[in-house]
């Protein structure tokens, strides 16, 4: 059986942007943890929605056709699968997120992504 | 497209115990929120796990055949499927737990339980 997992622990060990590390799997979805700064890359998840929650800091989600998505600490959001989206924070965040096994971050945007990596 | 979700401000619109709200939904799972103080029932979910994110409090998650889990606020843990849980708290406690569509709260227990209502 997997430990439990301290959120504030598991960002203190490490230090780089937009590479998300998967630190709980719950049936067929990854539990994910990602620090960002700056902006990311519009692209979507024609399969998944993909839930969003801001542990630290704020979040703003560009979203295709429809105002942005301001997150503060203890804020989510489930962009819904197919909407073209663009994540962006002025300071660094940290967050949370939910997806589908093996949904690659960059979705089907023309830059090579990842799905991240497993911390525990 | 759903609204995003201030957990803080919805846990202010209920105040029962072990009932839970659902507050977003991801594919076919919800993410719901709910306040618990004492004991609940010894259960088990057979087809799905199910994750314990606490917001706020201290849940003591007592497992069969393991040693019982502590989560403060920011700590997450998953129940894998099959395992017999109950979960515990001292005092007023908020989570923010993830279960698939349906999942109602006291699995295979001999007592009538809830999948919860939509909060929002």
């Amino acid at each position: 059986m997997a430990a439990k997992v301290n959120l504030h622990q598991q960002f203190e060990r490490f230090h780089d942007h937009w590479h998300p590390r998967i630190v709980a799997t719950v049936n067929d979805y990854d539990v994910k943890l990602v620090k960002v700064q700056g902006e990311f890359v519009w692209h979507q998840h024609q399969d998944t929605d993909e839930l969003f929650l801001v542990i630290d800091g704020q979040l703003r989600i560009q979203l295709q056709d429809h105002e942005a998505i301001i997150l503060g600490p203890g804020e989510l959001f489930v962009v819904p699968r197919g909407v073209r989206h663009c994540p962006a924070a002025d300071q660094e965040t940290r967050l949370l997120f939910l997806e589908l096994r093996d949904t690659v971050n960059t979705g089907d945007a023309d830059r090579a992504g990842t799905v991240g990596e497993r911390l525990i």
